[in-house]
């Protein structure tokens, strides 16, 4: 390890404060592995790029990872684990066309763009009753207060809204089918997941690189659509196939094995739960003591993973940015959408770079006191 | 790079001989490169699975890659390059949700499983005309004798049929827009790419690794079907985007760009073409001379890319295998669906493979002689 650190000349110890917002930090372990994995995988004299998917190798990279993906979550039986193409994105299609039959209803929470889009598509297959919506106070809190038509085939969530700096601290209680996106808090937190009927998310953020696509899904929600579902779009036929239908994201799917192997060896979701807390809860500390400093979120909404802040005086702002890029910190411009900040602490941020972030934060405003 | 080398402890020059049919063979200078990328992108203190695919270095990347295909096959204004998810698979089902009208007619030649799946997704969409078909002869030819239906929205071809081994030495002359799957085979040789009106594959043969999908499209041919097209898989969308409506595939664009780098670098099509030539030209000359062996396609339809042969005695299959395991050459049992042995021969295996393999085949038919 040591020694591969001194042939690429880098010292990761030196490394940058990364609170990019996806594609985000990895663990350093991930990258060591996965780099000689390029140049030779497991001793086969050839890349990881290079050996066939069908053959032994991968198919365990790729068993594993389902496999993990399962036990962290402590998925009942009844869950298929599927790595796929496409994104998130592609999902916002897929999962109506699996389950919504044209003429009936889906039940849609809009708590920002990524929900937004995701009715957008979900309406090209069948009705979508939005039953709440945050938009006109800029999605700064999630809208908790709604009923779903018992006659709505799913009830579809954003877990965590990347943009916004939102996040669902409890699930719904609801009858019906509960699909969610959870593309920006995956496996960050402990919760009941066995309460949910489809997870999916980009595994771009907490459990790997962007080119792969997770899916949880339950084998009995499914089949029930009259409508012709073309092979690459229907969970059964990826099912049927073992998540390899065609040829899979190899490299992608790599990573997310390598880092699922990761943070089971941190303890696991509840285990990286209480690092996730204690980031949190010192990055908005200093938000909220710190003058200079504001969030843009209704405090219990709060998301853990992407911390969305500005100052009262925004003429600062370009200041703040010029200072904490030369302590290293890169990626914490807001989204265009809300402007300021934010700081995406995911997983595999470690907490010294969230201490680096306030220690920046505090020195900032003492200089301008 | 030689210190690299020494890092990983593994001389390339001692690597096998990858005959592997996809994903395959990679330039070893693309694995180094991204090998050092994983650990830290052209400086930045962030490997290239950790940057935004919005901040400018991989823009850049992007760019490059998309105008790299553009020039190595010099198409003309009206293409549209895009790299996309999903596998030549999903552009199965693609081509005619955006080209074909439903209770229109599209024209397919059959000349192999990929094409037969292309056909089964068609079908989903509108009439498939099948033209053509080898499938009665176990597609050991190119069916080169049909008709196209003059009302037909556009004929598609498989340009190189991975698994049977046979390819289109000429492409047909058609009035209707040509459609083509040039998985394995793009970038091989030297022919009119602007003949077509829509050229793809995924990129995991010659085009870097699995995980992405080259597509060149006419923009001329697209918005003329009046269905509703999902954001995700309307290459309007992608275009409007410049290929990054979503999360793109980063790091498999990433080795897209380095292979289309290195392609050029040896001096594009019309110089990989010669080499492709010499390579087929040597094992198709040993197949036909070696008693022992014979090749399973009508000569004037042979592949330059998957070369397919049997033995006179299948008896001897197993211990020619094993013969040549020891000589470090893999990935040549040939797919079930033909038995025998394929040798992929695609742009990034060298010459000296070829040699290898071919005086194994010398070498094994003496010691039975
Ligand atoms: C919550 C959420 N959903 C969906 C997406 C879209 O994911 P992708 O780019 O993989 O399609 C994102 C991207 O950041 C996201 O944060
Ligand atoms: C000619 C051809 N078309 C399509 C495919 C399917 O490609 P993918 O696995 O990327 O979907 C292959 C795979 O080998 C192929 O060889
Ligand atoms: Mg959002
Ligand atoms: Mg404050
Ligand atoms: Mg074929
Ligand atoms: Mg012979």
């Amino acid at each position: 390890m040591e020694q591969n650190n001194e042939a690429f000349n880098l010292d990761r110890n030196m490394k940058v404060h990364n609170f990019n917002a996806g594609p985000s930090i990895l663990p350093n372990e991930v990258l060591y592995k996965a780099s000689k994995a390029l140049i030779d995988f497991e001793g086969s004299g050839m890349s990881i790029l290079e050996i066939g998917h069908r053959t032994p190798p991968f198919v365990a990279v790729i068993e594993e990872a389902r496999s993990l993906v399962r036990e962290l979550m402590q998925l009942e039986d009844d869950f298929e684990v599927l790595f796929l193409h496409g994104g998130a994105s592609t999902q916002f299609l897929t999962i109506p066309m699996n389950l919504l039959e044209s003429g009936e209803t889906a039940a849609y929470t809009d708590t920002g763009v990524w929900s937004s889009k995701a009715i957008k598509e979900a309406k090209l297959f069948g009705y979508v009753d939005v039953v709440s919506s945050s938009k006109d106070r800029n999605y700064n809190f999630i809208p908790k207060d709604f009923t779903v038509p018992p006659q709505a085939k799913y009830l579809h969530i954003t877990t965590n809204n990347t943009i916004y700096g939102t996040q669902w601290h409890h699930i719904p209680e609801t009858d019906v089918p509960l699909v969610a996106d959870m593309s920006s808090d995956i496996l960050s937190r402990s919760m009941d997941f066995n309460k949910f009927a489809l997870i999916y998310g980009g595994v771009q953020k907490n459990m790997g690189a962007a080119g792969a696509t997770v899916v949880a899904v339950r084998k009995s929600i499914l089949g029930k659509v009259t409508r012709n579902i073309p092979s690459m779009l229907d969970y059964r036929v990826h099912i049927d196939n073992a998540s390899m239908f065609n040829t899979p994201p190899v490299f992608a799917v790599y990573i997310s094995m390598l880092t699922l192997r990761w943070l089971k060896a941190q303890g696991g979701v509840a285990a990286i739960e209480k690092i996730n807390d204690r980031k949190a809860a010192l990055l908005y500390g200093e938000i909220d003591e710190n003058p200079l400093f504001r969030g843009t979120v209704v405090k219990e909404d709060r998301s853990k993973m992407n911390v969305c802040f500005i100052m009262d005086k925004p003429e600062l702002e370009e200041e703040f940015l010029k200072f904490t890029k030369k302590e290293d910190i890169v990626g914490i411009k807001g989204h265009r959408s809300v402007g300021g900040f934010r700081a995406s602490i995911y997983n595999a941020l470690p907490l010294d770079s969230v201490e680096v972030m306030v220690e920046a934060m505090k020195y900032f405003s003492m200089k301008k006191a």
